[in-house]
């Protein structure tokens, strides 16, 4: 006799992301492994949190804003990635700004090598301090993972791509997401790193 | 031949909490077992948060104050009861204001009656939907651990008590608390219930 369900678990998680976000940075380095093993297919969903902050009232990022909760979030950081054995340097300019590396992600959100493209700006951010904003650090990674970064680039710069990021955005916001990262099962949301877990035990299952 | 050690590891957990805050309300009720098991003593810190997040120039709590974000704490809240086993119900006030029973924990702060007082007011507050801004609850909690209620009152509302509230919030910060529950290890602060295990971990030694 097999167990009635109602329906098939998803087995799909959705993972809005922001290539500025040090919280994103901790998922985007677990989520490929984490998904793999629990047999779940991972939807990456690059976005822009700036223009969501904007829509608070905010010119930059809670952790800018709020001095006291800036201080504690780069210790909780270092500890956090000494706990995952992840390497950690605390950028010297935060957030920062990477529409050129967003576009790139979200043109190839659905290509086999989206999972390394933001991991390694998610590093040179995170791990080495590097501006992320240049298109020199784009190619670079691009280059690195043996891609056409001239015909990405110019694929993600045409003008007929541009509103895409901008319509990715206003998406996260419709969804309520009001900070990264944030996941999606279904239409369960978990906001933080903290709750990756819990995500993808809930899409396997 | 032994390890050396700089010094002996504290023991000791400062447990920073508000009890009108609904994440405090998780850790007041995993804390003392947890304590216990890791053979960690646990000093109990009452605080206001409310005059911290006025400093902030906000009028109330950002679950409020961002409704996107106060949308998604009552679901996060729902299933994080369930995960812990824990009784929920949202408040039908939020956040409640409970200066009495905060006076009354700072009053018994060492007292062995603590951990059951302040569970009783969190359970009142976010199991049962009570007003704990009202004295009767207060009293109620104070009988049912068989406490002498009226000499407590008295004692925590006598004019040369009156300021302790205060200048306990002023400490919190002094201290670079800008939420509730924190957690102190000596100088490591850990924001949040889903860092008390961390927390716990470094008192243990």
């Amino acid at each position: 006799m097999t167990r009635w369900k109602a329906s098939a678990p998803p087995r799909v998680i959705d993972f809005w992301f922001d290539l500025g976000s040090n919280y994103s940075y901790l998922s985007a380095l677990r989520m490929g492994h984490l998904a793999q093993q629990a047999g779940v297919a991972v939807r990456w969903q690059p976005f822009l949190l700036g223009p969501i902050f904007a829509s608070f009232g905010w010119s930059t990022s809670p952790f800018v804003l709020q001095p006291q909760k800036g201080a504690y979030v780069w210790e909780d950081m270092r500890r956090q990635c000494a706990k995952y054995g992840f390497p950690w340097q605390r950028p010297s300019v935060f957030p920062r700004n990477a529409v050129l590396a967003t576009r790139v992600a979200l043109h190839g959100a659905r290509e086999p090598w989206i999972d390394d493209f933001v991991k390694a700006m998610m590093r040179a951010n995170f791990a080495r301090d590097e501006d992320i904003a240049s298109e020199a650090k784009v190619v670079d990674a691009l280059h690195e993972l043996a891609l056409p970064a001239t015909a990405i680039l110019a694929a993600c710069q045409a003008e007929a791509n541009r509103p895409k990021l901008r319509a990715q955005t206003e998406r996260a916001m419709a969804l309520g997401i009001f900070g990264a990262p944030t996941f999606f099962v279904g239409r369960d949301m978990f906001w933080g790193n903290d709750r990756l877990d819990d995500a993808i035990e809930l899409a396997r299952g």
